[in-house]
């Protein structure tokens, strides 16, 4: 019995940071996507998943990998818009390309955090080179775990 | 030969946080204080100089010890008002007593900061027992340097 | 143009710690090896390489994945005889099996360090599912690097 | 009520290491002496109470602080003799005097152990400078709370 996936919804975004273009899942087919999803404010994320990040970025440099940074504000909106994620962005240092998550029109959850029914963040989603949606965690994730994930998708 | 101190000038905030009454170094007199002056969406801060203070406060929670954070916007204004400040303090569950400090009329450095002459953020202030200024710090400390001056200042 | 590897050599060992059997890599085909060569007094060892090496084996458990420590003693033999090797991995609870390298007549540098080619401690060795020697690294490595090749093997 | 504290009993020791002299408590009133107990083959001494001791030598290397380690092996004693001591504290870079504590006749605990009636190990011993036992601790202690004792006995 083989397991199936179904396909990565594409992002939705309503602003793009750290990119000239905006990314679409279709177009990276052939590579592995690391979706991070974080909130500016969000102490687990800037503790710990935003670096991890930037390290897996930084690890994977010459492999087929793009990671992406989902900003997926679900609460207190009012204080992370998007100027303000400039800052963020800046401040810290982030240097891969950051997707401003769409609100959506009757929910405090925006649009792409509902399609990959994420729980909170920070989450991790991993994208196949087919587009494939193969893993989504919330929370933390060691080192070693996700680098271990990342290697068996480059791997295929 | 001694060594002689100033008196640490007084903190002038216009708003306070944790804390029902504002607080003065006056009325502090025979407790050891540090002020822990920071911005929220400064780096530096937000992963090392915020998480120790909030160590020293426990740290030393049966000592005469007061912990005050300065929130000394001298950057990014826009986004680091005081409805944010509220968001990062209530999501990185910080309980210590924060002032904000008072922006200056003709410059972007606030008014507090100005008085103790600190070069950026984070940075440390200690205050003895008479209100001397007795250490002030730019940078990163390690807990044990901060531990070793912190007993020495509660010895006397 | 396809990069050709040659075939792991055999461990020669003089004593097996963990295991009721001696272990060979003939027999272990199948599985992705990683062999954690170590001192016990040698302090990158000790500090990271060989918590590393537990983690390794902790993270993989349900990936055909074998852990193997190789205890190649190349200097002060006199102190890290297979008597103290013993109370280390106790006392450390060390649970992967274990090595100790095979004594060479007329060398300090034992047997298995020889044919493996180290350079010293700590050092990794990767070994594929066909039992091809894949990667060989002196010193420290992040956990997520490592953990990216691994996941590679074990995807082949 | 004011507590009062028994002096410190003398070290008793085998060998010494790291030093030209003996040590004597005696000899050192007027200083502050952390007295590290430790097991060259105890993982939290190796990981952490050992580190920990000579960044207290290092933090407080303009102050009136002697560290001693104290090499009391209650267990495990054919190999953690003073030859294998030797090639751990050369291994490990270990800066401060180091004493081995004596044997003991009818024990397996060694006689400074005894005396300092040490639960364990690591332990930290905190001598003032009137040679006064202030402090004793079995486990982990954080950098913050250990400066800040040192701090207090340094200001006395």
């Amino acid at each position: 019995m083989v397991e199936s996936y179904r396909e990565a919804p594409e992002i939705s975004a309503s602003a793009w940071l750290n990119t000239e273009e905006p990314l679409s899942l279709r177009a990276l087919r052939g590579k592995v996507v690391m979706v991070h999803a974080f909130q500016m404010l969000c102490p687990a994320c800037v503790m710990q998943g935003t670096p991890q990040a930037s390290a897996v970025a930084e690890c994977f440099v010459d492999e087929p990998l793009q990671v992406i940074g989902l900003h997926s504000v679900f609460e207190h909106h009012r204080v992370m818009g998007v100027e303000a994620l400039r800052v963020f962005v800046h401040e810290f240092r982030l240097a891969f390309p950051i997707a401003v998550d769409q609100a959506a029109e009757n929910s405090a959850v925006p649009v792409t955090m509902q399609k990959l029914a994420l729980r909170g963040t920070p989450s991790v989603v991993l994208i196949d080179k087919q587009g494939l949606l193969r893993f989504s965690h919330f929370g933390r994730l060691s080192d070693m775990q996700l680098g271990g994930m990342i290697g068996q998708l480059l791997a295929e």
